[in-house]
């Protein structure tokens, strides 16, 4: 055996020992966290945001270090708008938690209770989730606000943001710590990897059941898809969204227009932009062409099926791939579908389980998409930008969730908490 | 290469094609069940009892063969017992069948409901869960329970009894598909494994993400982690329970005595039976004679720490080994502890976030056992035994979730959905 293969076997070890002991201090943080007052954890917030504005200067000094370093690295202009922090933005972390301490406290909130004939209450009470491993790219905020969001409930977690924001996450992560040790709470209730080595997150993944309740995947359908295929504890997915918007034969044109718009074009980077829209047949000479002034209007750029084409000659082909895109861009595909069930398949196809929206005054067919459409949120004339925690009036969110199991739709502070059944007898055994 | 491997490798092809086309069947038929009024399901279900009673003689006859099998394979008495099937137990099936029926259809309740500022209006409805899978051992009515609940609650479902009940099995589910065919429902909504070859199941935890949602384990401990390390969908884990019940300082006597006696007598092979009796040190003089007097008079065997042992002779000693262990049978384990914290750290150290119940008559105690004990049920002044989704008021149930996300505690019909929320708008579009 070489001497290299014996060193990459140690610092392979060591990794795995880090990774380790930061699973048993979330572990052993937890009690505290679970049992730390609403008063407790909120003061800790507050401190938290206090130490953010203090630290302010040391925080946009270590973000120039990562903008320095991704510059060097021929880094994307979109990428490195997401990544530079200046004053405003510092300020505006700072309000995120502020915001997140005036939120209602989840835990220990009774969602249900009932006796039973025997004399037995019982009672179904919110509890933390845990520990929670939250995998995030390279926005240096999602550290504050996943940090905070998971104090709120009760959670410890570990973070592993982008390398790209590596320094900027470390001295927004010592401000957390300020806020949780002026409030008396362990310091280990947020922690991140200390290292960018993408080994962590395999270990994170793999070998960590004992100590990880789940992960929160926040980023790009790669990373998302990575999580899900690699880890062995349960993952609250957030993947993309492919967000549709069905114009029907029953739609007005004003709303579906100002819809359409909306939907598309009012911020064209969040998941919950509409990617594709898919037009009645019935309405295509009636609607199309004015939908089309819409948007070009506004510079969005436009692909559609060969039926559409026909229709308005600014519309560009659009090839499979097109229908299965999350542009993230000023860029929308138009599909002409038979009715409100051409709709209900296409999206069924082709959709992501996020957001879609139906624009009719036809209630029944409204009711219709409502109950067929497999998604976490959908929606009746009206836009799918809506789909955000702070829109659906739940404060911040983590992201919005496509899985299935646990809480679809925007994860907020109130998602990242379980429950448990408590049953209170006076001597009762079972016959 | 030769022929023999050819050959392997064209049946792994086979075996895959088999259950790929499970897997597409089954999300074909979501529509369908999604979409099934409560009265459409409720006919399926009561047409299934039926055809169950009606083809008694042949499930019997099926039963028998298995039955024939198991013997020539000397498997165990405990094993038979749960394996035989005879007119009372076929009888008991439906009757369960038709309970499920009559249970409230959770499909379609509305669980919140409110209005934004802007006069959208949200709500949060219940769905189906999509497609389950449901890998059990060999009790074959399992098979109708977890096809009719998984039918009440809109999913469709892909079933793996154990190998040893695969013609009972087969036989029930002939029956089920009767009672969909008569209620016009398609009959690939609930479907077997039509194969006892083991590399089925590894197929289908790793190798159908996109047609299976949800995989429920419903087995013992090897089963379960099988299910957890290599699943890459979501698992409803029902692992095993090794429940506590603390008898406190403050804890009257008889209560004390009757709790125990039924918390791990009453039936010990279910998951709900106490495993260790903590007992607080304070009333080890007074308390724990009387209730060693009361299990051995029931036949139990125990095993205690060295201090426990010195009270009372009739206690053997416990191994580290024991603490841990899941009996399933007259034997209970005896653990010295100091006060509530005491039961609280050692039920952290070894409990499985089953059920925990405390005898106190201090509320304060009581109430700081309630809230620091991480488990899905926590329990004051009563018997672990009524860990029980019919105890709970819920009707019949699929096991005792364990794990933390989605619905820990019984899984009925409701835990069998998931949601999403529907807005309702005028137009209203994102400023």
């Amino acid at each position: 055996m070489s001497s290299v293969e014996s060193l990459d076997r140690d610092q392979t070890q060591n990794l795995r020992d880090t990774m380790i002991s930061l699973g048993k201090a979330a572990r052993a943080a937890m009690p505290a966290l679970a049992n730390a007052t609403t008063e407790v954890k909120n003061r800790a917030l507050l401190e938290m945001a206090k130490a953010v504005r203090v630290q302010s200067a040391a925080i946009l000094t270590a973000n120039a270090q990562d903008v320095a370093t991704a510059k060097a690295n021929n880094i994307s202009s979109a990428f490195l708008d997401r990544l530079i922090l200046d004053e405003a933005r510092v300020d505006a972390m700072a309000a995120g938690i502020e915001a997140i301490a005036a939120l209602p406290d989840p835990v220990g909130n009774v969602m249900d209770s009932w006796d039973r004939p025997n004399g037995l209450q019982m009672s179904r009470v919110r509890v933390p989730l845990g520990v929670i491993g939250i995998i995030y790219e390279s926005r240096p905020n999602v550290t504050a606000d996943a940090g905070a969001l998971c104090l709120k409930a009760g959670n410890a977690v570990i973070l592993r943001g982008g390398s790209e924001s590596f320094e900027s996450s470390r001295a927004i992560l010592a401000c957390l710590k300020e806020g949780l040790v002026a409030a008396g709470l362990p310091d280990t209730a947020i922690q991140s990897i200390p290292t960018t080595d993408r080994a962590a997150v395999g270990i994170l993944l793999q070998d960590m059941p004992e100590y990880v309740d789940v992960i929160v995947p926040r980023g790009g359908k790669s990373l998302v898809e990575r999580v899900q295929n690699e880890a062995r504890v349960p993952v609250l997915a957030h993947l993309e969204g492919l967000c549709h918007t069905y114009i029907d034969r029953d739609a007005e044109i004003e709303m579906a227009k100002s819809i359409s718009v909306n939907a598309k074009m009012r911020r064209t980077g969040i998941c919950g932009a509409t990617e594709t829209l898919l037009i009645d047949q019935a309405v295509i000479q009636s609607h199309l062409p004015q939908i089309v002034d819409a948007l070009v209007d506004k510079g969005c750029e436009i692909r559609g099926d060969t039926q559409s084409q026909k229709i308005d000659s600014r519309i560009t082909p659009a090839t499979e791939d097109d229908w299965f895109t999350e542009y993230l861009d000023s860029i929308v595909s138009v599909k002409i579908v038979d009715g409100v069930e051409g709709a209900i398949d296409h999206i069924a196809k082709y959709g992501s389980h996020h957001t879609d929206s139906i624009v009719t005054d036809n209630i029944e067919t409204a009711e219709r998409f409502l109950s067929q459409v497999d998604s976490a949120i959908v929606m009746h004339n009206t836009s799918t930008q809506f789909a955000d925690g702070g829109e659906f009036g739940m404060g911040a969110e983590i992201g919005i969730s496509t899985g299935r199991l646990h809480s679809p739709g925007p994860v907020g502070a109130e998602q990242l908490t379980t429950f448990k059944y408590v049953v209170r007898g006076s001597g009762q055994i079972r016959p």
